[in-house]
């Protein structure tokens, strides 16, 4: 009907079990058996069906394999935004560990409250997945109940919430180790520059990294420091709108401590617009350990993202095996160890040195 | 049997079709076609089931409802590695027009000829999905045949793969745009800077780029230029060293054409500690649309990644749909049509100016 070159038409049929039982001579239920690692199977025969399989490029469907063991093989993480350096590094650890025990990775993005409600009110996830890693997502009271409606086990990254299992960092102890490493220098005039997503809501570390932040001011005695905490709107200029904001106080400050990386480079690019000079003039510095931090040589402190993805990817396959194997409910010995806190670590760099005054 | 506060013990029943049929009144089959949005249901019984369905938090179990019609209600987006700006951006924009689509996303990251050999040897996306979006892979020949053995659609995002349907700029234009805007500004030397992988497999649209310089540097009869063609392994040193190695010839260039924005950064943040002003000494410029060129004030060709996203969406969408009205296999007019090539966009910023000689 049609003598054009037809892109559908290169799609073979794949090989099914019945073609693998044909050519390795044994019956589908040896195949199956054989292919699934399971008893009843001499070694030669598995071999042999093993070889077949593979010539024939046969797999076992992972769907039929995991449903009968009423798991679906899936993983589902709930970012605000893949976008984001912490984000993408996040989840693309996430998805290789996960993937070497064998279970996929689902994505679903859900920025701004708006979003989130939605997410939670449809629950595309529901009945998907095995479990849900919630990857630095801010909810309100009411989304942190409907989380149980989801039906699966959730493991939270980069924060905490409620009881669930969490693997994150101290947020309170990072702007700790920032404030001390600046009061060191000399500084005292130390500001505080964050972003709020677009509805304005904190994300939990936000939170934590300004209070520590303020206790640690309160601490050397440098406080109250309130018009030194400077919350901008998350956007390219964010950081640019934040450093003029403090170089319009009467008292500016010496130095600026950022809730991120990207954060402290814009400050630092908009210093030197501006003709400041850094660390002579400013001192700046984020957390992260984001590759632009390196690039531009600012000091930061690394919250080292990707062991944090793998103690995430380690509970979730745990707790997926733990479900697997029927344990009996309600005792959980997995969710009940899991307050996974990493260490962080200060690497100090050419942006940050004493005050010149 | 343990007194202890129980994590798993909160995870509720869900409602089942049955409950919700019951609270409404109504048969399960007209639950069914209730919340499916089939047709033989009043519109006061289908508003009535759908406020029983939302205050239940029953939803209609998706997995059943896509293999009803053939169908996994997944796509699997495939890419090198999900962390590089250029693919976080295209999988976050993906993931967001595919779930408004109704269809969820799995991740599969294939870093290095030996992973993508894996991954084409145990297809762990195979029967998983509706589709396959390969994201700027570079294959072997071989590994491009066994793509059929997936036995779902493909489609190609960010560059060209056998008579598949892609969506991508034109990347031998992206060079000659690049190469005519600093000749435009009378440069000569221009060199061009690009990174391999981690097992020196080039990708196609970085092949492209560097057969649209050479190209263009012919046509302005500046060639041949081969010493002013730097290749460096991936990673946070590639600029630095490629820009080493640049200023070490006997006749260095006085412009710098990078394969991407964040290569352009890494290059000028060198040019800067090597003592070059940028653009006096040195006009640097990239790809991308990168926020690092926005932070650093670079000149670049925007490939709008995210309308790439869309288009490649829609592409998908168009795809699963026509499969699962069952079209008649062979013709595929939306295979036919799609070589959907973007307009990329000259952005210049303050990086590039005439040669000071």
């Amino acid at each position: 009907m049609n003598g054009s070159p037809q892109p559908g038409s290169h799609l073979s049929t794949p090989a099914n079990m019945a073609d693998v039982a044909r050519e390795a001579g044994v019956s589908i239920a040896t195949v199956s058996r054989a292919l699934r690692g399971r008893p009843g199977v001499g070694e030669a025969t598995r071999t042999r069906v093993q070889a077949v399989a593979e010539r024939l490029s046969y797999v076992i469907s992972p769907e039929a394999s995991h449903l009968s063991r009423g798991e679906t093989g899936r993983v589902a993480v709930v970012v605000p935004l893949l976008q984001p350096w912490f984000y993408a590094t996040l989840v693309s650890a996430l998805v290789g560990h996960l993937r070497e025990a064998g279970l996929d990775t689902l994505i679903y993005q859900v920025d701004g409250a708006q979003e989130r409600g939605r997410f939670l009110a449809e629950l595309p996830a529901r009945r998907k997945v095995d479990a849900v890693v919630l990857a630095a997502l801010p909810l309100t009271p009411d989304q942190r109940d409907r989380l149980d409606l989801l039906g699966v086990r959730v493991v939270v990254a980069g924060g905490r919430l409620r009881d669930l299992p969490h693997v994150r960092v101290d947020d309170l102890a990072v702007a700790h180790t920032a404030v001390d490493h600046l009061v060191g220098l000399g500084h005292r005039r130390i500001a505080m520059v964050r972003t709020s997503d677009t509805d304005e809501t904190p994300w939990e570390a936000d939170l934590q990294r300004a209070r520590g932040w303020r206790e640690r001011m309160d601490h050397h005695g440098l406080g109250p420091v309130e018009e030194l905490l400077v919350t901008e709107e998350l956007g390219p200029r964010a950081g640019a709108r934040a450093l003029d904001r403090l170089l319009a106080l009467p008292d500016p400050p010496t130095a600026v401590f950022a809730y991120s990386d990207e954060l402290a480079a814009a400050v630092a690019v908009r210093a030197h617009e501006r003709g400041l000079r850094v660390p002579e003039d400013l001192s700046v510095m984020g957390v992260d350990g984001h590759p632009v931090a390196d690039l531009l040589n600012l000091t930061t402190v690394d919250q080292h993202v990707a062991e944090q993805a793998a103690e995430t990817a380690a509970t979730v396959i745990a707790l997926v095996r733990s479900r697997a194997a029927d344990l009996p409910g309600g005792v959980d010995p997995v969710a009940h160890r899991h307050d996974v806190v990493l260490d962080h670590t200060l690497v100090v760099r050419a942006s940050t040195a004493p005050p010149s005054a």
